[in-house]
């Protein structure tokens, strides 16, 4: 073989491939290192993973199935956990409507290849989760945000852009909407919310995407019903076991209309075959008799000390600062808005160096507004920490305004 | 809520999901039932799973580093599972190359999705893996098939068809090739043939997607070194632990040229963050200290003697009835051709009525052609359900040849 030959370097990318970006939100999952408190992840605490009861469960599995939980298994998932699933959920699921995914964020991928044309329209709460725009970004719709307020997308606009220029073929395909304890905001909607939502999607023919990785993780009252549970046909739902287990085992589930099972069922069998069964029969054995109901109190109990810790922080360090936030009823995030004049991408380095990572804001919005805002993690770290955390970001934006307001 | 509300369904499927089927193969692969015989699933032999090596490694990589294995991780993998796929492959490959993935078929999702638009021509062995083309299917791709003989595609008819009609955004994005105990055939490039693979891609700038999944299973001697070590930079190469450990686990990886690389990690954070990180430690912990150099040759062993016993059966008992195939030197399958006349999707029923289950050729193609082929595992039963469903199949195609040749 002569060198030139072996040098040959054909490939062509495909236009998708060519404006792929990696995630900020994977990038900064990196960040850390010795004297870096991390704000930035959306890591569960390591210390909610019930080991203990997976070891048990993994020893079972193995001896009591250990030649299934290794072969080769159905598309749709494992049919004991798929009736665990259905019985979990608040509103009466049929296990034929549910299918396991190699985490949530795989459900995204299946319904962005069955739902999604190059140039689609599709809705997305301002701002969004990151990884949901990621995963539908490789079939080239084109995310339209929707005004949101403090309980999420604003029915009325929403109405507005899903008839678009009101040609039939413009229609927006779904919106895709976090309903309880939002990534990155830590927002819900209530019930009247909840109620107008559904009440325009029906009238305006606009399908709905609910996702739902959260919605356990309540801290005073459980979150109003779901969306799907109001109009099983019109949306699709998709759950997790990451927040309320352990997300390094990659398990989700979606639940769908009749009219869409069996081509999310095709594209699951393309991408791969079907979820780990090892882990599927794992998960099934540890969630049995009632396990979940013990384990995430404990979560919450955990999750909401550490919220109580930040918002205490925040209001004594950045008392009088001008900076804005909502309490999260739940979930793992607080969303900060800061003084007008703050760029909180440019305010990350100096945050870093004062020993602190936070997510900045604008990467959430589909439109690149979001620059003087931020996330922060609640779930990671304990209230100690959260303490230390907060003080130093409270100096870092000391300083930032003060240089804001300095001489020009 | 007014019922018509609640009734509203609107979902609108995307062009790609119109035209999705169901595999015949996963379809297959349910096949079966008392007194059913299946040669048509492509499951390794449950036997050969090392179950009690799983359970070992589950207990110590959940007691050593338990909160690690069920926490978020990175992308890109494992990294001593990366470095132990680096060091196992027969060429030197940097463990930054390797891209864990949930089984080889998702490599083959992400490997579309970064190298397929709309109408890319793209090159396939004739027959040719058929999850293969489910994989590439919703990319819209034009699927070309490549005259192949006894060894896989022909160097000459694949220089012509990666140039097309000779316009450069026509060239075919790449030649999907398997070259060790293909699946469906068994069949295998020689050294020879590689070489001329190997040039003509070369010369013609046309990039090679190499699939191994069987590699590992010879019977005689190791095959010739794979495409990928003969040009790293124009080979993306995928391997997976399903038929030397086990398939439940879905655990494949890639070998990527440089310039794909980061293309393809982001196509993977998109689809599921990452591969499942538990049982990414444990196959890590149960491959260690030279697992599969002891384990591996009892699985060869197993399927020779199936495979032998599979072809004296065939021998026996279809001696004089025109029958062809090849003997494969490795793998889990083998391909007959039966007489002119036979159509073996309609003799299916047949042959399930008698008591054994095969997959029929056609859908193997991406032309069509292939109606009187038909794969046989020779994995998945012993010799002698090998012997009792070889016979049976003997029996209805000389039932079928029969009425072929009987009064018309």
């Amino acid at each position: 073989m002569k060198p030139d030959e072996t040098l040959a370097c054909p490939w062509t990318l495909s236009r998708r491939a060519n404006v792929m970006q990696s995630s900020v939100l994977r990038e900064m999952l990196k960040v850390g290192g010795p004297g870096i408190i991390s704000l930035a992840g959306g890591l569960p605490a390591p210390e909610t993973f019930p080991i203990d009861a997976f070891s048990a469960a993994c020893e079972r599995v193995l001896r009591n199935d250990g030649a299934a939980a290794l072969q080769y298994a159905a598309s749709e998932g494992y049919g004991p956990l798929r009736e665990a699933v259905a019985a979990m959920l608040p509103w009466n699921v049929a296990p034929n409507q549910v299918l396991i995914t190699t985490g949530s964020q795989q459900g995204l991928d299946l319904a962005a290849k069955v739902l999604l044309d190059p140039g689609s329209r599709m809705l997305v709460e301002m701002p969004t989760y990151m990884g949901a725009l990621q995963a539908f970004g490789p079939m080239e719709p084109q995310p339209v945000g929707v005004a949101s307020d403090g309980e999420g997308a604003l029915p009325d606009d929403m109405a507005d852009k899903a008839l678009g220029d009101g040609m039939l073929e413009n229609k927006a395909r779904f919106a895709y909407l976090v309903p309880n304890f939002q990534n990155p905001t830590g927002r819900s909607m209530g019930e009247a919310r909840r109620t107008a939502v559904i009440a325009t999607a029906a009238r305006t023919g606009l399908p709905l995407l609910e996702d739902n990785p959260y919605g356990e993780l309540w801290f005073d009252q459980p979150p109003p019903a779901p969306l799907a549970s109001r109009n099983p046909e019109g949306v699709l739902y998709f759950g997790s076991f990451s927040k309320v287990l352990a997300p390094g085992l990659r398990l989700g589930f979606l639940v769908a209309p009749r009219t869409l099972y069996p081509k999310l069922l095709q594209a699951k069998q393309a991408v791969d075959l079907h979820t780990p069964i090892f882990t599927q029969r794992v998960v099934a054995e540890v969630i049995r008799d009632g396990f979940l109901g013990r384990h995430v109190p404990a979560i919450r109990a955990r999750y909401r000390v550490q919220r109580d810790a930040m918002v205490a922080a925040i209001r004594r360090e950045m008392q009088g600062m001008d900076v804005q936030f909502t309490v999260p009823a739940g979930g793992m995030f607080l969303w900060l808005r800061l003084p007008v004049g703050i760029d909180t991408g440019k305010m990350l380095s100096e945050s870093m160096a004062r020993g602190v990572a936070y997510v900045p804001g604008a990467p959430f919005y589909s439109d690149g507004t979001g620059l003087r805002e931020l996330r922060l993690s609640f779930a990671t770290v304990g209230p100690a920490q959260i303490d230390i955390a907060i003080a130093a970001l409270a100096r870092t934006l000391r300083e930032a305004l003060d240089q804001s307001i300095g001489p020009q």
